[in-house]
């Protein structure tokens, strides 16, 4: 909580932003679409991509990465976060509001750390419905219209939930596995830095690796891991990929010894 | 025709975009010269990235799947397709006006569906000339100026065709051919699924597919098809890639046995 | 000089946007949470991903392909460039303005060519710092924050640079060297067409080829080279892929035979 709202102080001023996390990708027509729809009922309001490579169809791994970047938006933000491999079927779709932020999104545990990590919260049923709702689309259908409700300030289109059925009280605060894999091969771990003692090594792989500062620490083809610039622990190699070098894919367990 | 007017009810304000509709990747400078010229030719008009990764240099796949998706889009949205084999050859650059959604890109086909299954359609020869026309770009030096012109409301620079040279009247109205294979490795089919009989099986790659409403109707590993979000027949595997499990790929013949 | 003031002068406005060229990839956090800074920075000013794909940690190569693709913008144009294999390192963070553009970014050589074929220039050491500077994301931390303090007309916030430190006396007016590979497999030289004789052939990967104007002049599986759209001679093979074609890479060294 006190890093979140420190981070949300570092911001000058208030503006509302429209943030896309799924595992889509960018090309093909499926980000375009939800774009398309959140510029026509939320006009002029900016639109981010900040993933649109989570962990395909693994919400759990793509909670702890959700609620690892975040805070780096404003209060007012609406994230639209479509993680998904049970559309169609009967997961709930939901509105999260965290912080001051908004999500929206299917009910299958994605916003579990957002929720659990937030001081106030609170999440509704979503009732409204599109004159059309594809079977296989419900991010253009429904969690896009529903985000520019959002985003221009209406009050969500649903019901309160009381019964916590999208909630996964089960799963760790910290997860001990690799959850994303970034474009230099970079693994960053469902784990938060500042929870871990000073010194402590991660155990990945087989392998043994000490904490370092930055990759200029450590000699050409050294691995490591360091805190990343939103505050999980990541698994590098200095001018190399970590995830060929070391073997390392999503779900890769990590062990700490402090 | 009326599918197309139903789609465009289905949105309660008018709101122009530009659409890009391309093979050139979004990652090199292309698509952001493109976006550069469209800024700056017609400010504040949201850009929209449909596809960046239409069968390259496949001008007949690509008019299939235009004509699929572009009827999400309102009337006055200005589409910028180039997919263009011949550039710098001898194809004429053209503008469609088609059911109020303006078209302009290279004239080999591109626009084909999209003429014959509107309403009221007309195109247009380009006579407007940039300062400079590199031999190998026309998509920023010639076709996204002519866009902007279109989405700031002028009329289009050119002289009415009437001879219909870039027509392909011997195309089929639907394609029994794999089109696009997507980020999830669906492969979409070229035939509109409102088109085929109840039950009608697909026969693609020595298989034959059983239709399904969605993915969570099959077994883990099992191919079937289904009428994707825009309407065309897709083939997909539940939790799994069709155009690995299946060997599909963009220009694979699809059969159907009704 | 004389080529970068034409391409000015073929825009009739003047719009400043802010543009990106970066080693980082469109997926995956980095560019979004790039520009999250800036929209909150420097709203409702454009901004483009020109290359996202910048040859990876190499400041050099990269200098040359930014110096061809940014006069294609505007005086008042702000460039956040980041290819900065020393991020936590040494070299300096800076500002440069050339022509009437500005460049964002490490102090490591990027801005080599741009200072040098530039008429005015002057360059600025970055003294501003924000509340916290993460070791491995100035360009979210540093760098875009800057870059929207230039981009809504603010002073530079720096102390005049005098040394010279971050110049590459050195490195040569032209690259005999492959800078980049685009998406459709063909690769860019660092080498201004305009700069060779009529009629110079490339030597290249122990092959010799011809210069052409166009795709089209060539049979198909033909490799030539011709000058591209922004002016560099590019190799290219006729309806196939040059990189894999001719065993190109990024570094893969280039002569020329008049």
């Amino acid at each position: 909580m006190r890093d979140r709202c420190r981070a949300a102080a570092r911001w000058g001023m208030l503006a509302r932003m429209i943030v896309l996390f799924t595992d889509f990708g960018l090309h093909g027509p499926y980000t375009g679409q939800m774009k398309a729809v959140l510029h026509q009922s939320a006009p002029g309001i900016p639109i981010i991509d900040l993933f649109a490579d989570a962990p395909a169809g693994n919400p759990k791994a793509s909670a702890y990465l959700l609620a690892a970047y975040d805070d780096w938006f404003q209060a007012g933000s609406v994230f639209v976060c479509v993680v998904d491999p049970g559309v169609g079927g009967p997961r709930p779709p939901i509105i999260v509001e965290a912080d001051g932020r908004w999500y929206v999104g299917p009910g299958n545990g994605l916003f579990e750390l957002v929720q659990r990590r937030a001081g106030d919260k609170q999440s509704w049923d979503i009732d409204w419905k599109p004159e059309r709702l594809s079977a296989s689309f419900h991010g253009r259908d429904l969690f896009a219209p529903v985000a520019g409700m959002l985003a221009r300030g209406e009050p969500p289109p649903g019901r309160p939930r009381t019964e916590g059925a999208e909630r996964r009280p089960d799963w760790p605060d910290d997860l001990g596995e690799i959850i994303y894999i970034d474009h230099y091969g970079n693994a960053m771990t469902g784990i938060r830095a500042a929870h871990l003692a000073p010194g402590t090594r991660l155990a990945v792989a087989g392998r043994v690796l000490q904490p370092a500062r930055t990759f200029g620490d450590l000699p050409p083809g050294g691995a490591f891991w360091y805190e990343n610039s939103n505050g999980l622990a990541e698994i590098a190699v200095n001018q190399g990929r970590a995830d060929r070098g070391l073997g390392l894919s999503i779900g890769s367990p990590v062990g700490f010894l402090s």
